[in-house]
């Protein structure tokens, strides 16, 4: 998964969805850092710092001008940025505000040297995939970089639904829903729900139902390339979320098509990095060592 | 548990939430062995079939009046009965539409000697106990048989709680929200989400975090005298549901205090009942034997 | 659970199972505290601290004199002391070697409050009990405070029982094995197999499979009172083994009894002692507050 | 996975490892097909029908002239012939005994039908990976297609060891062992332990630890090419198994490492195989439509 690579970035692009002072603060020393390497900066107008609304960018402008994202705070501003600009081909830096992300590994005491090193490209990235829902054939309703859960909408409410993988009918399964996750979401909702974690490196699709109404149901883990169908049975009514975030209802007939998507996320992070110490930080793994 | 009694049961009510002309049928035949039998049948006014509404009786008549309520149905049908006559100390047999359930364990094809034997006080009856749940001190919202959930009111939404029981803080969670089920509730949503199968004889309650947003969450068994209280943490919203039916909405900073009711619910089985059988039929248990 | 006494201890038993120089030294500190209390002091002979020989008493001895154990080292040394003067009715108090244990709550450097106030009755006390197995009605083989075993003898090696409770066919399973735990064991071996943390105030065995071969297998709670029967199935042989300690070789057509032993435990405990505080302690559970 | 093939098998070898006089049926009314197909009948050495001795061949025979494996038997049946001749390149044919296995999808009654497509190359196969265990460098231990096991050699009892996914360090582990497994793996012993079912096509190892002594342990899917290295700490001793069949004794301070074996199985299937239509059938899923 991990590639070097030995591009130079020159136009970078900084963006953040949290408004706080240390966001500020640490927008401010990455554009002093970044002003120092001779980089051209370009501040998001979809961000929440708006000290400099009139020196911002749109996102078309952004998409079509800069060549690195740098996203500031947790492993959910990562996800915002990564559907607006990461989906459209932009590299994405993660900078967390303290506590190390799955996502976000520069820490706010590292930026200075791992920003020096990333923008002159001696840096690696992984690709990740994004996952896009259709409903009845439909355009594409929107794409999770983590997720999409088909559901009652309603915690403790049953909905039934038939599962389709490449056309075939697979199970049909009451249950308060079905996540449907990259590897990249395999350490946020599902594994809550007691899924495996699955390395970004492994080209699956974890399909993990919610409450099942039956005691055979079991995570089952296919292939990305897989097209999956949740077709919700009659008389039944759901909801269809992804990444926690966009979220449309749907109803009994429904078809929801769930499939790897075409664009994909470039995920910077510097040399060191490592899923594994991330996952090791994260999840409380004994060091040992 | 289960203790046979000799009581004769002279004036029966006979009740269902479901609209069928099976119940009707199953309504009709009970009639027709009831009367046989010279017991005094009373008809519910609340009940589904509808065919002599003029001829049925409100819930008050019927608790003043009946000795037992036969509830014809499923679980959920069960539910619904123990909600209205269970809990006012009615006993309540199950007959069930041809699916057996862990509540209502009589055939429609033994109806005729079930209902004989068990109307002659030829009988066994477990007594379960409800759940009460109150919000910041006011009356208890309502009873529960199965469980009483916390939740956010939203599938793959957040809320954070801090749990006491017997007035000892015990952790702090965050997740989609907590089942607390009876043992009676056990092999129901409870089950769903991987919680053990508690013997009705168990006096205890289970605690189940669903979805929890932290790997060292666990299922907790406590005594059933245990008072436990969910104190929804500021900045989040959710709702309580209880038996999947009743629900109310609960906002941050609110205090749900959750502990067995006084009242009790009588179950009336056939004497060949048996918890195990029932789990081995529902659950597809191998026979072996 | 969780009673007071007031009972003044005047006979001291010191146990320990673990040969460290730290249980030396804690032994000794011990010993100064009881002396300057004018308490009469015993050295157990099956200890491992054999600084004084000599001066050290038979379990018999033991059992007959003293009124209270005090057990040094983790909870693997207060089930050793269990078994031998806790089922014989000693009162038995744990101190740690400096990790806190779910049976060992006294910690080296509150030894010389906690014993004051312990030896003088002030404290609190939680009585727990054993498990006893039988093979083919013999005479029992030994107790288990924790939980019972009865396996393949060999990881990854099937093993065929039929579970019998209170004489009644239960299931049929095909398994590494099964674990038969009282609630001091659901939070030891039971737990590493997803087992449920059962308060030790509820009055139940758990029975939990391991690696059973079929998807609809469920961790089953019962009553204290429950008689549970595993009969190994002909061409399987197996193993049983109590606390990870005892263990004798079974085979196919052997029947395990295995029920509540009518000795109990009595742990004796500071008077701020909390279950919910040792499992927030080892499980790394949320303080939040 | 499922690539069509059109090639002619025109040398089978016949192998069961069961010695039944319903293999022997089976061997038999394969022959009679074979022959009027015009084929060339291989009868292996290795096999448990003795009836023509005088006429079976040696494996190296086999593995030299034969273009086909059919095996007659369950899972475990077509595990031995894909250690002998699966692995030497030779396509593997599974008839079943009359149930379905993951692995063996011919039914006694489709034989006719099956063969007759099959040997004429109308058919479809997938490609399974076996993994393969070394002992501190030492040479191939041995290759299994389910899973590698390294355990403490008992149940109930703790080994400790350093898990290193190429070469780097994961975490360390006391538990009663670890499953390590290939997607084809995934439905059998992994399973029992709660494993996720991986589609045969998903390129990947399963680390599933088995009843470990941390609440945050969760099974790791990790790409198909990772070598992974298992250390045992000093002080514990264990044992190596692989597919339940052959292992060997581990001591403190031993390495394993575990990697995807150069040689693989060819499965060959009738063309309706469905891999779905399979783990719906064994594992019991709602057929719904």
């Amino acid at each position: 998964m991990v590639k070097q690579i030995k591009k130079e970035f020159k136009t970078i692009a900084i963006y953040s969805s949290i408004k706080s002072q240390k966001v500020s603060q640490i927008a401010l020393q990455i554009c002093e850092i970044l002003n120092s390497l001779n980089k051209k900066i370009l501040l998001c107008k979809s961000s929440s710092f708006t000290e400099a609304k009139e020196r911002s960018y749109t996102n078309k402008y952004i998409v079509d001008n800069a060549d690195l994202v740098i996203s500031i705070g947790g492993d959910g501003t990562l996800l915002s940025a990564a559907r607006q600009f990461g989906k459209e081909g932009l590299p994405i830096l993660g900078i967390n505000l303290g506590s190390l992300g799955f996502l976000t590994d520069v820490q706010p005491e590292e930026i200075t040297q791992s920003l020096q090193e990333v923008v002159n490209g001696n840096c690696v990235y992984d690709e990740r995939f994004f996952l896009e829902a259709f409903v009845n054939e439909g355009k594409s309703f929107n794409i999770a970089l983590n997720e999409v859960v088909v559901h009652s909408g309603s915690i403790a409410q049953l909905i039934e639904f038939d599962v389709f993988l490449n056309k075939e009918f697979v199970y049909r399964q009451k249950a308060d829903g079905i996540i449907i996750s990259t590897p990249t979401g395999s350490t946020a909702y599902s594994l809550s729900g007691n899924g495996s974690i699955i390395h970004p490196e492994v080209r699956a699709i974890n399909l993990l139902p919610m409450f099942p109404h039956s005691l055979n149901a079991r995570p089952l883990i296919v292939d990305e390339s897989t097209e999956i169908i949740i077709q919700i049975n009659k008389q039944y009514k759901g909801r269809l979320s992804l990444d926690s975030h966009n979220n449309m209802a749907v109803k009994g007939g429904d078809s929801v098509l769930i499939k790897k998507a075409k664009s994909k996320l470039l995920l910077v992070h510097p040399r060191d990095h490592s899923f594994y110490s991330a996952s090791r930080n994260k999840l409380g793994w004994s060091l040992g060592l």
